[in-house]
């Protein structure tokens, strides 16, 4: 049984086949977020600590953090930056991060200085980025999230994108990475612009879980870009994802949608055992409450909803 | 390809794998309804037309017409009734209907007056059920619901249900029926007893789809049986079983939820051909609205949202 294992400096958290989906929280990365990315130049790190705080809160397994705040030389901006915001958010919550970088030295510096087991997210089948991350994913005994793509770009042909994760693989096991270090993400198109982005997935991530073994990922929102309602697309991905073998996602679980379809398909593919979670969750759930059930603590976490107890005693 | 053909008077539905998803509503239905059985009994046929109207608003591409109202003797009464109903339906409404009664003479006389080409729901595995229903199938050339069980009960071994699946599939080719014109129900079981009701049915479904090659359906809700929150859990179930190939349920298509679930995964799974269904059902949805978007006719006719007209003469 694959099991990729990431943590915090206190807490353990495994992705797998029979795990519980693992969910990390897209929501510190200051691209396409302007008002953040000035606030983090100028040293003002209040929303990157709510982002925290509330991910966490919402039911996130990990934090993914990006500090890509695009300045004209990343490389002297972006690995410094990097160092202040794993150090913030590592202080605040407990949950496992992922150091999500295009920039090799701002992924090194994360590693300097992220406790526990991050996740480094990411390195593609491109020679060059290849060569600059594996040896540092074998260095810090770290999992690393593998996209499928390559020199030649992102393949409309789901062979080539299956091809080219079992490349990155390979290589990491040359450089002596175990295959259950390396979470593929097998690219997700928007449906919207190239119907056939659904199908695509979900049989490439059967060949990735039965062929190759390996854990999944993906950026989740990106299938329902340009349509209406997306959140309403992507609670009906999720649990299609998950049936088809996907075991993580890089998502927003500030969107109770969202993190409803997550439950569920747990309890549907037998995750969440005994149900617990859901129980837990929704016990006190009242119809027309969809869009904001009372936020938990994390899902994987035995913690008590809160007002729980509160809720009991006025019972008694 | 497979394609089940059912049909009212006037209008023609596929059921296959690359058809949109098929809703078969559920709601014309005394069973456990006690108001409504008294009413039937009493010749006050307000509700059946009620749910008739609402569920082909909310989406039915079909619907199921019950009038099991557990009379003493159900092979005097029941036959009646469902004439009374079945003419009563498709006096109303233009979608196919399903024959839905444990009670062969009921089946028999629904079959005498339905227009088009109605489905038989259901047959068993078990000899005395069979040799009663077939005939009946192949004699007015229409196809039939097949649940995969027999006189031994439920099986809760996969294999034996495939199994009894198969059966039932040569059985009807013995009298002359396709295989096309089996719909079979792999029946689901409550994941809230049973943990593993969930990998059990996907599964099995995709079994049905690659090694059959049939359609399939299942009575939907009974997977959240005794949970809270159930319509979260049907809502996550349905597009895992449309992943796992399933093709049709019989299902309350007033829940906008479970709507909203058949409508996103038909975009996943490249059913709604340039998302036209869900673009014309949510293009105004605003958030907040996920319990109740407008109703809309028939998802698989051209019809279109109400309001949508004035809407758009607004904005001019």
């Amino acid at each position: 049984m694959t099991r990729t294992i990431v943590a915090s400096a206190t807490r353990e958290i495994v992705i797998g086949f029979d795990q519980p989906f693992c969910v990390i929280g897209e929501r510190i990365n200051p691209t396409g977020r302007k008002k953040l990315a000035a606030e983090m130049i100028a040293g003002n790190f209040d929303t990157v600590r709510k982002d925290a705080l509330e991910q966490v809160l919402a039911g996130a397994t990990m934090l993914d953090v990006n500090a890509g705040v695009t300045a004209v030389d990343p490389n002297a901006t972006e690995p410094g930056l990097m160092v202040q915001t794993l150090e913030i958010v590592q202080s605040l919550v407990d949950v496992p991060l992922s150091i999500d970088s295009s920039v090799t030295a701002a992924i090194e510096a994360g590693l300097r200085v992220a406790k526990g087991r991050p996740l480094v997210n990411s390195v593609t089948g491109e020679e060059e980025k290849l060569e600059a991350i594996l040896p540092l994913v074998k260095k810090y005994d770290v999992p690393v999230v593998a996209i499928s793509n390559d020199e030649s770009g992102i393949s409309m042909d789901p062979d080539v994108r299956f091809a080219v994760a079992k490349k990155i693989v390979e290589r990491a096991m040359d450089h002596g990475i175990k295959p259950e270090d390396v979470v593929v993400d097998p690219l997700v198109m928007p449906i919207g612009a190239l119907g056939d982005a659904g199908r695509q997935v979900f049989a490439l991530l059967r060949r990735l879980r039965e062929e190759l073994k390996v854990n999944t990922t993906c950026g989740l929102s990106n299938i329902s870009f340009g349509l209406p309602h997306r959140h309403g697309i992507n609670a009906a991905f999720i649990p299609m994802v998950i049936g088809a073998g996907m075991t993580s996602a890089i998502m927003n679980p500030c969107r109770p949608q969202e993190m409803e379809a997550v439950r569920g398909a747990n309890v549907l593919a037998g995750t969440d055992r005994d149900c617990t979670t859901w129980i837990k969750t929704y016990k006190d759930f009242k119809p027309g409450e969809h869009a904001a059930p009372a936020p938990v603590a994390n899902d994987a976490a035995p913690t008590r909803r809160r007002g729980g107890r509160e809720a009991r005693m006025a019972k008694a």
